[in-house]
């Protein structure tokens, strides 16, 4: 097995490609902050079995743990720069493992213009556990923040919501689904798309941002509660990829891992949201409104109130 | 137990109060570098059983983390700024566990003048795992790195060596020490003392820096090896607390956790260094000097080389 300076040296080097790694040489990295921008810094960790599984692929594991980072960088506008990332392994783990890891961040590293900036490597007798402190640069002043919702706001989502938490249960094996949708349910779990340029076109258009990863409902209140307001969105409105499939509604309403933009904005945006739909290629619906009554309220076509089973996931 | 959001809002939102914090409402920390100032970003994890003792107290445990952190931050010569907390918990962690781990964590925010940025809290079925980004900052180019040693420089090392390593041993039970010693050594190993105000003293000073997170050997190594010289050190010069206990000389030239600052700096500057040394008061000693030839030699007073058993310590 690669000891600590080997991996380094071998594995990590090569992907510290930014100036301010200083070749990982030294105990920190540097970062040069350019005139007129805040830097924007976000951590999330990982847990082999309880946020990823023990036999995903490991490129895509690596993959998810930068993604659901630059995720939260998407959400605040943000354009990435680098990353820090600490890896404590299983002694069991082989340098076959480690490589594949390690091939998955330098794929995203080239997909998103992104480099290695530092971290650390320690052994342990627990399960895989991963964290990455991602670091992007936002022009000052313009960030999205999750408290900036007002009343009448328009709610709007990107993409598709439910298909992770689905492709989980299909990987559990209670679910079976035929192809294609087998395969892009389960890609849906292991490879979220951050919506980093949907992020960024939104500054000075929304006035309210977040990346769903807890379920929709959840991370809705994380903008009604700031926002000090409430929501109603409408059911038959949600942008769900394989309605028929069972759970799927109640998959879309909480399921986790989803990474796409919940953001509100005011009524005159509209045609300026749906040009960014077509220019970004990314659907965008519109599936409700911030009002002053507090609380979230779900309703179906007809008006009528719809309970959701779960209002969202804790990590912890 | 306290679910994720209510450990954030009751534990962790008390410690966040610098500004870019957001009240941790925000996925992510918004930063406003001073002009003419680099970030400096450093990353270290901690295992339960491997980094730390399960027995240990909780804030203790959470001033080390955030003290090797710091000490980072030191051996560059910055200004600590904030932190980035992941911490994965074993389910049977106790509320009382997390309010002394955070207890420790806003001794250390007063003691250091920093606040808590973001993070991220997940469970796990392994064992405590805890990983830290610490920011600084430090005036442009001024950044003390490893690489920028010159032959002839004396190498400088504060405080002392090794205690930390044997303070391991007595928590083991494999060594018995009376007081005075007890303690220190013990508290040694438990609560690191980053040379911040050292540190930054020496921008302009020093030709090169680092912390001994490894042992002396080791770390000296990660100075000789980017510096691309040798470097012969005086075992006889070494500052060892209580040189007579068993294994003291081999703990102060490869024990690791000393956390003090190893340096390199030209004979020109032996005076400042020493009224620095008298300004701080913190012990400052001379032990060697850097040598084109490559390598680490070790004599004793005599000229005699000495073999020391171990070269340093790998945490993977």
């Amino acid at each position: 097995m690669e000891g600590e300076f080997e991996f380094i040296a071998r594995r990590l080097r090569p992907l510290a490609t930014g100036p301010g790694a200083l070749g990982l040489a030294d105990d920190a990295a540097l970062l040069d902050p350019r005139p007129g921008t805040q830097l924007v810094l976000t951590k999330d960790a990982m847990v082999a079995g309880v946020h990823f599984l023990e036999g995903d692929p490991p490129g895509r594991i690596a993959q998810k743990l930068l993604r659901v980072n630059l995720s939260d960088l998407a959400a605040m506008g943000a354009v990435p720069i680098g990353y820090l990332l600490a890896l404590a392994r299983p002694r069991a783990t082989g340098d076959e493992w480690l490589a594949a890891f390690c091939a998955g961040l330098a794929d995203d590293n080239a997909a998103f213009g992104i480099s290695v900036l530092g971290g650390d490597t320690v052994s342990t007798p627990g399960p895989m556990t991963l964290s990455l402190t991602a670091i992007g640069e936002v022009p000052k002043g313009e960030a999205l923040l999750r408290g900036g919702a007002r009343s009448g706001d328009d709610i709007w989502v990107s993409g598709t919501l439910g298909d992770a938490a689905l492709g989980l249960v299909v990987l559990q094996g209670a679910l079976d689904v035929a192809e294609p949708a087998h395969t892009h349910l389960i890609e849906r779990y292991r490879l979220p798309q951050p919506r980093l340029a949907l992020g960024q076109a939104l500054r000075g258009l929304a006035h309210a941002a977040i990346d769903i990863s807890d379920g929709l409902l959840a991370d809705l209140g994380h903008i009604v509660e700031p926002s000090v307001l409430g929501a109603e969105i409408r059911a038959d409105l949600l942008p769900i990829s394989f309605p028929d499939l069972p759970g799927a509604l109640d998959a879309a309403f909480s399921g986790g891992d989803d990474y796409e933009l919940l953001f509100t904005a005011p009524r005159s945006q509209r045609n300026a949201i749906e040009g960014l739909a077509q220019k970004l290629d990314l659907p965008l619906a519109r599936i409700g409104q911030m009002e002053t009554a507090p609380g979230i309220r779900v309703r179906d076509a007809t008006g009528a109130e719809v309970r959701p089973k779960r209002t969202g996931w804790q990590h912890f």
